[in-house]
């Protein structure tokens, strides 16, 4: 009954490669705070940001299957994300499936569930973000859906999609939307890069941002006696 | 309805620096084991010690008014102390507030929340201490009150008490109490001191501490053959 | 009520050599998936592997007498286990106690509630795997049973038994099975080797484990247009 | 930036009483075992089934303005789901907002977040499945998306699904798929009647459902003497 | 190092008696969203309404020695407030106990931990609001401070406030401001009735409350087509 | 690897019976605090108590095997224990499998994950204690281990053993303790019996107890002016 769509169209490198260049909470103020997955993933190591295009991945609790079948669909710059059907902390990924994935051209993985082998994947320089860490192993009975449209910490993700993380945690942008998500990126920067500066000299947000008089009217009130 | 007091009188500047010496488990216990907030404060980055005058702020979930509104309030020595309404996760501070807070002299951030901008606050040595990490962007509609007493963690604190922080946790001191834990803390970490030396040298903490007997008379019994 | 155990046999110092040569990973596969505490027990210091023989500890919510009777048993080798009779993540565990474990030949603890005193322990260089981070201080009036066997996040274990601990979480293995365990260890590295050797040359799990058509036996359909 | 989309096509109400006929359990065994939300989800009062429509919602946290909006744009036979952007427990909804909904012909509500007046929800038979119960009160300053996709619980909505709810927890059906599905369970509750009898009458499922050579094949070891 | 302070003044009991005419989510809401309790405090049973004085409790993890000081302490009309130094799920107190304290005139429990005897409880009648049930035991060997000001469930009780219970959770009156309070409600409830009656007649939110044009203000769009 | 033991030696009936007659609390102190399982258990229905045979039942997550050979192996009496090998929240059993132990004579089911059919086990009458509700349905594919020793939310259980569970928890017995912990049971009732007279008739426990100097020797300090 699952299926694996080996004709997923990508996200285009370039896209990707400007992405990786901004910080996930930038992209997702970009996008109007959309895609941004459940905080409760977080990365392996500290200090990493990667972009790829996402090859979805369900997984049953407790087995690993579909990750087999990911490393069979995978291209060089994905991004797999993995989603149980039902939360269970097993450790479905390490570094055997880590040396196949990086073989070929896999650039991270996401993944809603534990990983393994954290000391050799931490050696390797695999980069990671999962919501667990654990050293239990998983069967490999019952294959899940592979590169189809699926959800992964609250977020929905289709194959393709460009997906990116940091210390921040892990949000997604639609293929179709990447070029404008770089634009209005381009522009927050830009808009807080001269906002950091006045800030360093000394001055405040409520004037920089017109907050003084909206909390006022909000009902702030100030006791300065 | 919020109202942000500008008339808090601070602790002692000396009080402070002499709090910074000792740890949060030693001032924790010299003050009857009472101030601990709750251990789900964690450190962005370990091997920080930070001791500051608190500037409280209460936030309502997913808006963070109050803190552009204590960045008008702060002087330097503070430490900005957030606590929510109820319980939610989002990002409500980043390195924009911390660049903000740095040029008005304040020390750190204790936040029952979320933070973002994780390296870039690592990168400029912006101590944090957080319950989360989430790069989910807050609104600033509704002020909330800004130098009151509130709950932070768990622990009543009074604008203007000392809070010191490190890799255990967060401790509250009161203002008025300072003086008396401070000579509390030095008795302690004597009487430890003298301890510790033993302990290393072979001695038991059973004999030591005159434990063995009591554990007798409370039914503990001796297995030996 | 409560007992010590001063009779322990403990596991033989050289199976416990053997076995610290292996990851955690690999001795729970090893025995069949058996004997991994629950994930919630984390390294206080990423990128140590320590292995011993387990000086069992049951302590009440809140109450640490049971570990100071522990340093009394301690004998080099040990590996302190603890295990409150109902959850409370107090600090149980700092730097005093470690100081005595370690005169006493201690080679590290694991807890499944919480310790402080966190950066004298890292500067110590002393192994603690736990499940909570707290300088909350515990009392001394209640001894809770030594050395007698207990169920620890999870698993049973019987003082004596061989504990692995890793950056992948901690392991149980029963003194008599040791052998049998550093035995299955071996044979499966040797697979692993050559599996990693095959993986990095690009060839892939599905054909080196069969799964290809295992998985499509088990309704896996390819969709490849 | 927010939208209300007031073109949402409905599923037939054929089809939505049809589906009410049946448990979610075997909704989601009839579709694959996709669509059912996350556990947490729970009824308000145990031994009710509800189908209707789904009239999607998305809140941000502490603020119910959607769920105004939601009223707004309701029609006899919805069932409102309300998303959070990101977790909190908050009450947005309570009598007030139940019986504007009854009389707009809302049949229940699924939140996967908190509500209040719990009494007063229970006296009314209004129906809700929520993941907490909170008296908090909620802002009304920034409205969210209202009858857009949304994903509630971990499961895609599009707002015209249909959504059934009973104590087993809270499962959509899209509305292109709801005869497919009908079908599908009329077809698995014929095959459980009979299987129910023959356990009834004292028959076993190992031999009824063909298990007991397959567990022997699996590895299943029999120990009777 | 423990005090009971047997010197509290209660809140008057004709204040007690009016706020037990009102429900929570009002009292919560007039009192300016203050001094509701973490909503894990949920009632042993539902349909229940419950106010009284605060006799706040502090217990120690697994002792509860502080409430058999609070049975000596109990006049009618008390309401229990238990609050735990470290949090810890035991079965703090039990229908022994509840004889005790309803021989005093105690007319419930709020407890954020454990109680046991839940059947007993139940039969007798007597209230409990609860963060757990457990059967576990407690010890009875160091008693913490009775009648003292403490934060229980993130709010701060003074002994002798007004505290009210019921099916949303549990607030807590400041006994200074019980009439303010009481006022407050009695405005809220008349605005809430007429307003309920608009609503069952089919009017709607939007309109009612002026949220129609704010909302687009704030960047709602309608799609109509 | 898996095994199903047959020849378990299941505790006396007659034992069985007296254990019945008592709740958990009590049969957990009577048997020094131990035996009880973690409070996430909760009775799918209250005001039941069921005591059986403990008939083990080690599940993969997501997989229900075992729960099908366990109804292969089950006696009247039998009361089935479900522990799965790592936390997997998943409906592992419904009223298909409850028809059918009911058929065998099975008095219950303890299980430390969740279950789904909720309104027909209620219906019929079938007592469970779970740690959760859910509609999703399991695979049958790796049976796990039956009728052999495991551990249970936290509990070590052997086959055989007496499990009594009720509104407060659930606790087990060992077989051959059985007749032990029923005669210190009715010891403690009878003294319970006495104690809750004397409190009813207003008596204190600080005085019945013998704690009120206890307590002021543990430094508690009276407040009285």
């Amino acid at each position: 009954m699952a299926v694996v769509d080996r004709t997923t169209q990508r996200a285009d490198a370039s896209h990707v490669r400007a992405l990786a260049g901004f910080s996930v909470a930038t992209i997702h103020e970009a996008q109007d705070r959309t895609g941004l997955m459940h905080p409760r993933l977080r990365p392996l190591v500290r200090g990493q940001r990667v972009a790829g295009t996402a090859l979805t991945c369900e997984v049953s609790p407790g087995d690993n299957s579909s990750l087999h079948v990911a490393g069979d669909v995978a291209r060089a710059g994905d991004l797999v994300i993995v989603a149980p059907t039902s939360p269970c902390d097993d450790g479905y990924f390490g570094e055997l499936l880590a040396t196949h994935f990086v073989a070929r051209g896999v650039v991270g993985l996401v993944i809603d569930a534990g990983v393994r082998d954290v000391s050799e994947l931490t050696a390797m320089g695999f980069a990671v973000w999962s919501s667990a860490i654990s050293a239990r192993g998983t069967v490999k009975e019952t294959p899940g859906n592979v590169q189809v449209p699926l959800v992964c910490a609250g977020v929905q993700v289709t194959p393709g999609d460009v997906v990116i993380a940091d210390d921040d945690g892990v949000v997604v942008v639609a293929r179709e939307d990447a070029l404008d998500v770089i634009g209005e990126c381009r522009l927050r920067e830009a808009r807080e890069d001269a906002l950091r500066r006045q800030l360093a000299a000394g001055e405040g947000t409520l004037d920089l941002l017109d907050l003084r008089q909206k909390f006022l009217d909000a009902g702030l009130r100030d006791i300065t006696e």
